[in-house]
């Protein structure tokens, strides 16, 4: 049974299909045979083999866009949360003058997800908030390690993860631009959830410092079968691939596949297999080297 | 389709499902396994026959037993929901001289679901809480047709909802008693959730001051199939019924079955589907006649 997989992760997916088909326009009788549907398919996944965790979590979101189609359903929540995140990007600027202190930026973009509904807290509250949680400590740092790795770098992969928190990744990577001579940033190819895509990335202000890519799946991580051979060579070849979020973290295993050089994760633990595994606590941040 | 169900009911059932599934000892794959075996049941049952409301509910909880076994999982919250309702017992009495005190005292029993995790609350929150609540206006209040049929009336049959909240019925049935004769209160045969059951019913006071009778059922609501003949003949009978809480209120088609005399239910609407029915807001409370 993969570490990642609890009996946790069902009521998550459980949520996230009652969440994804309330956002559609089907009739009320059609909600409930699509989230039937889409819980059968979770009981069946788990009732299946435990030993592939992203395998487990891409079956179930291609089984929601089979339900859902092709719709951007958080839209809004999207555009809603890159306004905030901009908001504060002065601030957020301040306290990534450094190197370190831009890793811890972009962690805290990882923590304040814009995409749940927050929207009703004020600007000040989200200040005061982002100002917290910049000042708190990594419970996992592997950054010396990483400064090492960054200097036999050339080129870097960063894959990006949420709306608005990809706006605190944009002063990381413009950061990581001066230490190597190229960053890729890869991202969602198509809508889903809350996740930014690449079309989106290029909009955000990406164009300007990077090279952009699709990962050329629709998937919120990584998995190997649903990704362009594009994206699957400039994840294996890159001398150095940064990993945002906990989708992209928990496709380590997918990673490892194709990957044997440096491989860094920045995220905040949000549910409790995913803290498990790292050995760290429910809500802790994390900079760590996987590869 | 029924009126009682809508796609949330799924996300409900599932975190209920998730959390019955949490507090047995199984294994982390055995729960895991149980887990995706109820959200299968779920599904068929959502994915079958969308007319019966309680058939759906009582074969949900009759695969939950079968998954958990005969285990009191509740038994710590139930016991303290009890004491924390009996140190406010005082305060209730204060505002159920009257009878129409009292079915609002009783309502508010419903309103304070101790079986969540609300334990950190303190006794002076719980106070403000109460006295708050217990000042609001019913929504629906049908109590001038009640006092009608209450005159009309030798028996009633009051059946009772939560633990916790069986304290401020208590309270209502002892009032009750003073337009009656007889009031026989009923209560779960085994425990579900925090249901309060006939034994424990008894242990609260209610053997002073009714008889008290258990369904012959382990659903939280009344679904005849698995209600013992002598409940089914008492329900059929008695002059008048009250029904407490949302399980038993949604068990209203059930009831017409069997039962053409006055019946009234008092409750507060906790799900968005049972407001829509009821033609109320979310949080309301209700003193409805139903038939």
């Amino acid at each position: 049974m993969h570490v990642f997989i609890s009996h946790i992760c069902l009521q998550c997916l459980g949520k996230l299909a009652y969440y994804f088909v309330s956002k559609t326009k089907l009739s009320e009788e059609e909600k409930i045979r699509a989230t039937a549907h889409l819980y059968r398919k979770i009981a069946e996944l788990f009732e299946g083999d435990l030993s592939n965790y992203m395998e487990i979590c891409a079956n179930f979101y291609l089984e929601v866009f089979k339900v859902t189609g092709e719709e951007d359903l958080f839209a809004e929540e999207k555009k809603l949360s890159n306004e905030i995140a901009f908001k504060l990007l002065d601030l957020a600027k301040q306290h990534a003058e450094t190197l370190s202190g831009a890793i811890k930026v972009a962690a805290v973009g990882n923590a304040l997800d814009f995409g749940t509904g927050v929207y009703e807290v004020s600007l000040e509250d989200f200040k005061k908030e982002f100002s917290e949680l910049v000042s708190r400590e990594f419970a996992i740092n592997d950054y010396s390690v990483f400064v090492e790795d960054l200097k036999k770098s050339q080129n870097i992969l960063y894959v990006l993860d949420n709306a608005g928190e990809a706006v605190f990744d944009l002063v990381l990577v413009e950061k990581l631009k001066e230490y190597v001579d190229e960053v890729i940033v890869a991202a969602r190819d198509k809508p889903v959830q809350n996740d930014v895509t690449a079309k989106e990335a290029l909009e955000l202000g990406f164009r300007k410092i990077a090279k952009v890519i699709s990962t050329g799946s629709r998937v919120p991580g990584i998995y190997l079968k649903t990704c362009s051979s594009e994206f699957i060579e400039i994840l294996k070849n890159s001398d150095l691939v940064v990993l945002k979020g906990q989708g992209n973290y928990q496709s380590i295993d997918e990673i490892k596949k194709v990957r044997s050089k440096p491989t860094y994760a920045i995220l905040r633990a949000k549910c409790p297999p995913v803290a498990k595994a790292l050995g760290v606590k429910y809500g802790d941040f994390v900079f760590k080297k996987l590869i």
